[in-house]
This record gives C-alpha cells, sequence and structure tokens, in this order.
C-alpha cells in the first residue's frame, strides 16, 4: 500500500493522544491543499514514562495502521514516541518526526549557545534532543529537564491555575539561573502551559515549539520533490481518529483545531 | 482451565499498575498459605480517564490471561476496573473487586451517615461506590470528588511535599465543609497521599482503605467453602507481572511488599 507517489494521498499525524493536534493545526495552515489523517492512541497514553521497548512497539503499530490507510508521509507528533523510534528502521513511508525540526530551530536561534530542553522522562533519558543538538554544534551547553506533571496539569486545563506557576516554579526555576537564552518545549502538551513557563523563564529566552519547524522541513521535502505536493483543487480531507474514541476527545479537538474541526471527521480506531 | 476447586492454585490479583500492590501486601499479610499472581498493566495505565468501554475491555482481557494461568479466583484491585466491570458477566471463576467491600467497610464505620468518595474520574463518573452503599442503606448522604492529579502525584513520590497539600486542599475543601465523618480512598494510590488528605479532613474523619475489607470478604468466602483454602504447608509462590516491565515496577514493588519481594519472582508479560 505505498501511496508515495501519489500527490491526493494524506498526510499522516501521529500523537500518544491530544497534544499532537497542535501540531496537526499548524500542518492544517502551512499545507492548505493537503488531506490529512491524525491518529491519537488515547487507549494507551500516556507514553512519556513507558519503556522505550514499549513506545517502540506502539509507534511502529501505529506507524503500519497509518500506512495501510495509504498515507503519502506520516508525522511522529509525540516527542516521548519520536525520540524512541528510529525512521531508518522504516522505509516504505518518509517520517519525519519533531526531534530534528526543533533542534535545528533551537540551533538557529540561540545567541550565548546556552539551550534548555523540556520533556517528558522518556524523551529527557533518551537524550535525544542534546544528540541531535550536538550533531549540529557540538559547543552547544544543554541543559535537560524531565517535567513529569506537567502532561496532567495541561490535560486537566489548569494552565493559567497558580498550582502550575508553582510545579513550573519547582522544575524550572534551577535552568533560569544557567542563563539560557533559548529553550525546547519538548513534548506536544507544554506548548499550553506557555505563559506558565515563560513567568519562570523570563520573556527573553525564546519557547521553541516543534510545529512549526516541522512544517519548514515538510515544505523543503516537498519543494526538493522527495514527496508530493496536492495539485487538486477540490476541497480536502480531514480524518481523526482515537484509540479511545469519546466526548472528550472531540471536546479537545474542537477546542484546538477551531474552525478546521467543523470540516473534520472523528472515528475511534483499532489496531 | 478452571483451578476452582484446587485449592493449590493462586489467588490473581489485577491492577492497572502498581496501586494494587498495597492490595496484594494486605492480602499476602492475610493469607499465609495462599499462592499469587500479581498482573500490572502498567503498558497501558492509568485506566482512570478512559473510556468505560475501553476500561472493560483492558479489564476482561487480563482476567482471561490470569484464567490461563490457573487461578482459583481474581481479584480487581483497581477501582477504575472495578467500576466498569461485572462479575455476572464472568461466571467462570469467582471475582472480587474493592467496591463492595470498601462499601460496607465504610456503612459499618459512619456515624453520622456523611460518607465521603475519593476516586479518578472514571470511577466517580461509574457511581459505583454510590449505588453500592445505597443498596446498604438508603439513608446515607454520599459525596463524591474526582481527584484526578491525585495519581500522578503519588507515582511522582510527591507524598509529603507542599504541593500535594494544595491540590489535596483545592480538591477536598468542600467536603470537609459537609461534616462527613468517613470518607473512602477509591483509588489504590490514594492511601500512598492518607497524610495530605488527612490534613485536609481532619484527623477525626476515618479514612477506608480497600485492602482490609476485602481480605475479610475473601475470608468470609473461604470459610463458607465457596474457595477453597489453601492447606499446603509448602512455601508458597509469588509471581509479579508488568505488562511493561521495567526497573521502576521493581523498584516500587520492592519498596511497598518490603521482605516479600525478595521471595517473588518479577517478569514482563502481553496478551
Amino acid at each position: 500500500v505505498s501511496n508515495l507517489k501519489n500527490e491526493n494521498a494524506p498526510i499522516g499525524v501521529f500523537d500518544s493522544g491530544i497534544g499532537g493536534l497542535t501540531v496537526l493545526k499548524t500542518l492544517l495552515q502551512s499545507f492548505p491543499n493537503e488531506n490529512f489523517i491524525y491518529v491519537g492512541d488515547t487507549a494507551r497514553l500516556p507514553y512519556g514514562n513507558k519503556s522505550p521497548q514499549t513506545i517502540r512497539r506502539y509507534t511502529e503499530e501505529t506507524l503500519e495502521f497509518l500506512k495501510q490507510k495509504g498515507i503519502k508521509c506520516a508525522v511522529i507528533a509525540c516527542n516521548s514516541a519520536s525520540s524512541q523510534f528510529s525512521e531508518a528502521n522504516f522505509k516504505e513511508i518518509p517520517v519525519f518526526n519533531v526531534i530534528a525540526p526543533g533542534a535545528q530551530a533551537a540551533q538557529a536561534q540561540t545567541k550565548n549557545k546556552k539551550i534548555g530542553v523540556l520533556g517528558t522522562r522518556a524523551t529527557v533519558t533518551s537524550e535525544a534532543y542534546s544528540k541531535a543538538l550536538l550533531s549540529l554544534s557540538p559547543d552547544l551547553n544543554i541543559y535537560s529537564v524531565a517535567c513529569p506533571l506537567f502532561v496532567p496539569l495541561a490535560e486537566e486545563g489548569l494552565d493559567e491555575d497558580p498550582i502550575t506557576n508553582l510545579i513550573a516554579f519547582r522544575y524550572l526555576n534551577g535552568l533560569k539561573n544557567l542563563n539560557i537564552d533559548t529553550c525546547i518545549l519538548g513534548c506536544t502538551h507544554y506548548p499550553i502551559l506557555k505563559k506558565a513557563i515563560s513567568k519562570v523563564l523570563g520573556d527573553e529566552v525564546q519557547l521553541i515549539e516543534s510545529g512549526e519547524a516541522l512544517a519548514q522541513s515538510i515544505e523543503l521535502a516537498m519543494n526538493s520533490g522527495s514527496i508530493p505536493k496536492n495539485q487538486s483543487k477540490e476541497s480536502r480531507s480531514i480524518e481523526l481518529f482515537a484509540t479511545d474514541h469519546n466526548s472528550s476527545f472531540d471536546s479537545m479537538a474542537a477546542r484546538i483545531l477551531g474552525a478546521h474541526f467543523a470540516a473534520a471527521t472523528s472515528a475511534g480506531c483499532s489496531y
């Protein structure tokens, strides 16, 4: 089921849950002619505290599901999954992850060469961002912090809550004192807590989100011809799937995707 | 594979993760002659925010795994799973859950007939405790509160942390003002946060844990002859399984089970 050459084939986007919808939104805006399929593995989330083997197995199963749907390329929006999965082991379809584009954007941004990386325990332990950053520029100073409570706080909608500010202070105060000028939000949930994070780090620290950096690398791949652009003028399709499909998935999707949600279909799936 | 009549067959205990090990510990102490098999579904935890259908499917799959292991009865230590699963649909092996024993203990304890119930969103939404309590005594006043951040706080080991006290205050202050005298800890993780919970509710409010109440109902079933007691004098076996088996599972198991852990085997499993 290779649709690599079919320009009408959809782009597949995958996350452990709803966080990747923030990435999907950026892609929907950047690529108005493209069709999209999104899968949230809500029945098995979160990935961030699980073992590398389990995260890899889930990622492979989800990519297989997307491949069966006939996608032309896949985007792993989940940082924990991106940090454990190697595209080199999945040659059938081009796979983009959020690590490389995020690292590139941070390296381009920093002036004092001090970069913070926030992520789940799985992402931080994998050192995926550190390795990507150092391969771009060996003289960077990189400080990584696991922030395991940020995901439940974001999912509970506590983004403007004093409790979140307190927990952000606990996680990030050490980083503040290290004088970083750039910080990678290495989890799709963290942009939701941007205000609380900036309150601790200060507005002068640039926060890097994966979505936009990712859109640029897909754009590059399309311009180079390695992925076909959809030239059709027909209205595009947006299909959302969740392995545990419930009303809270749809209401979060509506909140995050805004007007795009009205044009989308949403359903359960299993694999 | 019915081992219902085989007194040497193990008792199966099931939880979504490590929380049920607190229940297993109580059972190991209450039944020193019995063999035990424990399964933590760590690859798919937590259950508390997932849909009833997904929780039911996971529970059935885990019970099937335990049945294949030849257990003589099963204990669902997870409140979220207990609240969604009906023993009536699984007649092959006797299944105990934590809801009925917890409700009985609370009803026996209360003097002013005002009972609080703390649980995950799935447990609170199911109204399983309310229904069980009202079937015992229709004149009870029951106040249920979902405490979704308690599980991540317990898993992060923040049981003695000011942040946990603050979040406990947020969840429980309304309950305090309702003048309850008894409160069910309706999630296997919550006993870990007992101190923070009592700090808000006051020491005069009795906290009900499921483990002991559950042990009493198994004892009753053994005395009535519906489950055979193990009369063997051989040293018993304790087998621990986790669907995502990693070092953090073993270290939490060692912490919770103490000396029993040295006598146990621990391994990964899939189903």
